[in-house]
């Protein structure tokens, strides 16, 4: 976060106005900021379509990732993702590569804009994690049949978010956090975030806080979107509630966001490059102005935010609105719609209330790689995943009688969650894919890995493997779930 | 599904009526069915709370097991899962001992239950896959710092699945199916639906059919839920949408569901057993009526379920609406709704249309293991996952050095799906939880697992590693996703 936003000094930002409607959208929230004064020095970059199809399967190219080194802020359009050009897209590792582990979704009531919960007075921010998870999108296709994405959640990770989550709830004087996990049946991934979140919580005590289950959540956010302020959640669930709460206040044109790490920001609106908008004047280029005034705020410019929030509450209270809300052929150019806005700085909203806002203090945790350390560790067992087209007690026996002499002892196989070996008489649609657990058959203690070896190369023998999980418990504490069928 | 139900057989049914609110809502559907004529023999049984305090970890007693394997079909109320008593959900120990792998959610609005979708005729079907995903919690303490959870996505489940979803269309007379997933950042498990989805609805033709980015299926609820008939989505995805849908026309008291699989299915509400209600006869017992409802169709006792189905509606036109939408201090009585419910029956609805049904078509795939079976497959390379407290060069470093004279070379080093080693320039926040790809060094074909060995025994020499992923490819394919920054 700078400081140094005076009058005298220009803050750079880098802004890469992106494909489709991006530039119109883009070109709308820059007029504006110049108007409203906000001491910005713009670098302008590309990235995206044009970048894709000049060969760079980034869709980011070098000058464009030094930009945002050396300003650290960044505003920029929707970017495109050619079919055939790029395998990843080009938004993501933008978020990626800065390491922008918190993705900030305010979701209000626009004065003006009709939508079933208008009047109830929704104000929300969802702040999802934006860098672990299944988005690491590490996946296998482990037989031919079956496939596996790894979901993966770090108490790291899980800390930055939930103090994130409550140092932006106070820079905007809100005064709830609730954080949104399905920790009943993920215990260990999900239940990290809400273990973390609940230790944290009583570092803020003047900020109320509890834990929801996330299909609750989803729940409560159409009944009742009026109770929740700020919601904390991992990167996918966060991913359907931030686009189902963006729906309750009109669409993705009012829709805003912030990606935030602690050496970098990128602001961007959520919606996409709409090619067939693109150029014609028409579009709603609200969410990218409110995503620069996210931006002027994280600069601590917060006179010129004011500004420019009270002239759109203004501008939209007085009917002026774009077409995604009132029909492309009768809605207000987007040139007229920033025209109408920049007329109204100046003036204040009657009934859009501005928040106080105070700068936003990004947490700074220990910079240790080993992060959490357990008094005592041991290995107990080991996960063998075998492709096999044997039944379950074919595959069962089998696997018994290969490691009778070994350390090890079979102790279930598993088809998708569910024991199937030894039977547990529950009807199960097995597949090819199976996974065996075998623990220390006597004094358990730390396994050494010679007899993990030993035992593969016994299974190898005979059957296809292709996954191996090691069995692990940290200070006393198993380090892997049971199954269903398991005791 | 049983064709037996003619006026001289009763047809054997398992009814547990569960906890908390449960035996109210069950006795009130049960008295409802009986007074509509449906031929069933009620057997009664046990699961939930109580169960779990005799001290049997399931939550579901042997005979409970065995009445429902006898019947084949079971009506339930809510069960409890006390805290400290059981690991795992007795509802969902249910679900996956009997494979029932459809999770079946229709959501309609209901005369006189006022919501701000009111008018609108939000009618809609939620199809989710109910045994895979994450949902089979298969969860690993990788580090003291990181844990993982699989999300397993198998073909011949998505095949299951989406077949299902069309051939339910078809039962209800509905005129599309869409299909919800995140297949653009997870192309190989969610992008296992939307694929196994495509090809599969051509066999469909009367049903028009589409794919939609889950998050977008999220906003879409919210913002036009009128444009969906049935959407099929995998698990996870389908908990969240499914309880997101349920809000849209007045909560839980009118959310029935089915849990469907080719031997045996289990119809209950979605709601809780909300303690604090119990025995006070106010609660909507609607959810499970209309569970009852879905399982006179699936029996084909079609007349009966009409007939109860148009008396809801008469009762609900009249204004005869329980406390969770009038207030419980104003609400009908649990046993006045009921009884309102049976003196309407004959009656027809004037607003409510019944859906004219025709039996379900349950699809029947192969039973082979390997359901999928390639030309062509390879192991190309390794993925092992390290606990480190090394930096990403110092680990690349070690890892080279060791592996130099094997036939695996180092590909890369990632932390959380972001590639480290070599130094790509991002910032990342890395942990002590790192993954090394090796790659066969020349002359790729199918690696033997003696080479993996001797790799392991390498890499364990200098470090811990936890987890093992063979890197393999199918019918010339790459069974395995790059990482950011990979190429």
């Amino acid at each position: 976060m700078s400081s140094t936003g005076t009058a005298n000094t220009r803050i750079p930002v880098t802004l890469i106005p992106g494909d489709g409607i991006g530039p119109e959208c883009v070109g709308s929230a820059r007029r504006i900021l110049e108007a409203a004064g906000a001491p910005i020095e713009w670098e302008e970059c590309q990235a995206g379509a044009e970048v894709f199809k000049r060969g760079l399967p980034s869709g980011v190219p070098p000058e464009t990732m030094d930009s945002i080194t050396r300003t650290r802020v960044a505003l920029k359009g929707p970017l495109e993702t050619p079919v055939g050009f790029g395998e990843k897209s080009a938004n993501v590792t933008l978020r990626k590569l800065f390491e922008t582990y918190a993705n900030v979704r305010p979701v209000r009531e626009m004065p003006g804009v009709k939508t079933p919960y208008s009047g109830r007075g929704v104000d929300l921010v969802i702040v999802r994690e934006n860098v672990e998870d299944l988005y690491a999108g590490i996946e296998y296709a482990q037989t031919p049949g079956v496939a596996e994405c790894l979901k993966l959640i770090s108490v790291k990770g899980c800390e930055k978010i939930a103090r994130f989550a409550f140092e932006y709830a106070r820079s905007e004087g809100r005064a709830s956090v609730a954080c949104a996990t399905k920790a009943n049946i993920m215990k260990m991934t999900e239940g990290t975030l809400k273990r973390v979140f609940e230790e944290v919580a009583p570092d803020y005590p003047d900020i109320e806080s509890w834990h929801v289950i996330i299909d609750n959540c989803a729940h409560q956010l159409v009944k009742r979107p009026e109770q929740f302020g700020v919601i904390v959640t991992t990167n996918m669930n966060g991913d359907i509630i931030s686009d189902l709460s963006s729906a309750l206040i009109g669409g993705l044109g009012y829709a805003p966001s912030a990606n935030i790490g602690n050496e970098i920001a990128i602001f961007e609106a959520v919606h996409g490059s709409a090619p067939k908008y693109a150029g014609k004047d028409v579009i709603n280029p609200t969410a990218v102005i409110l995503s620069a005034v996210m931006m002027l705020r994280y600069l601590e410019l917060f006179e010129q935010a004011d500004a420019i929030e009270h002239a759109i509450g203004v501008t939209l209270e007085s009917g002026v609105l774009t077409g995604d809300v009132m029909g492309y052929d009768k809605g207000t150019p987007t040139t007229v719609y920033t025209d109408a806005i920049i007329s109204n700085l100046g003036k204040r909203s009657e009934t859009w209330t501005v928040r106080e806002h105070t700068p936003l203090k990004l947490p700074k945790l220990a910079p240790e790689a080993d992060y959490v350390r357990p008094a005592t560790r041991a290995v107990v067992g080991l996960d063998v995943f075998i492709e096999s087209p044997f039944s379950a007690t074919e595959l069962g026996a089998s696997l018994m009688e290969l490691t009778a002499d070994t350390k090890l002892s079979l102790k279930m196989v598993s088809s998708r969650g569910t024991k199937v070996f030894p039977p547990t008489g529950a009807i199960t649609d097995t597949l090819d894919h199976w996974r065996a657990r075998f623990i220390i058959r006597e004094n358990p203690g730390d396994l050494p890995d010679d007899d993990v070896h030993e035992l593969l190369q016994r299974i190898s023998s005979r059957h296809r493997w292709m996954h191996i999980e090691k069995l692990q418990e940290f200070d006393g504490e198993l380090g892997f779930t049971r199954d269903q069928g398991e005791n």
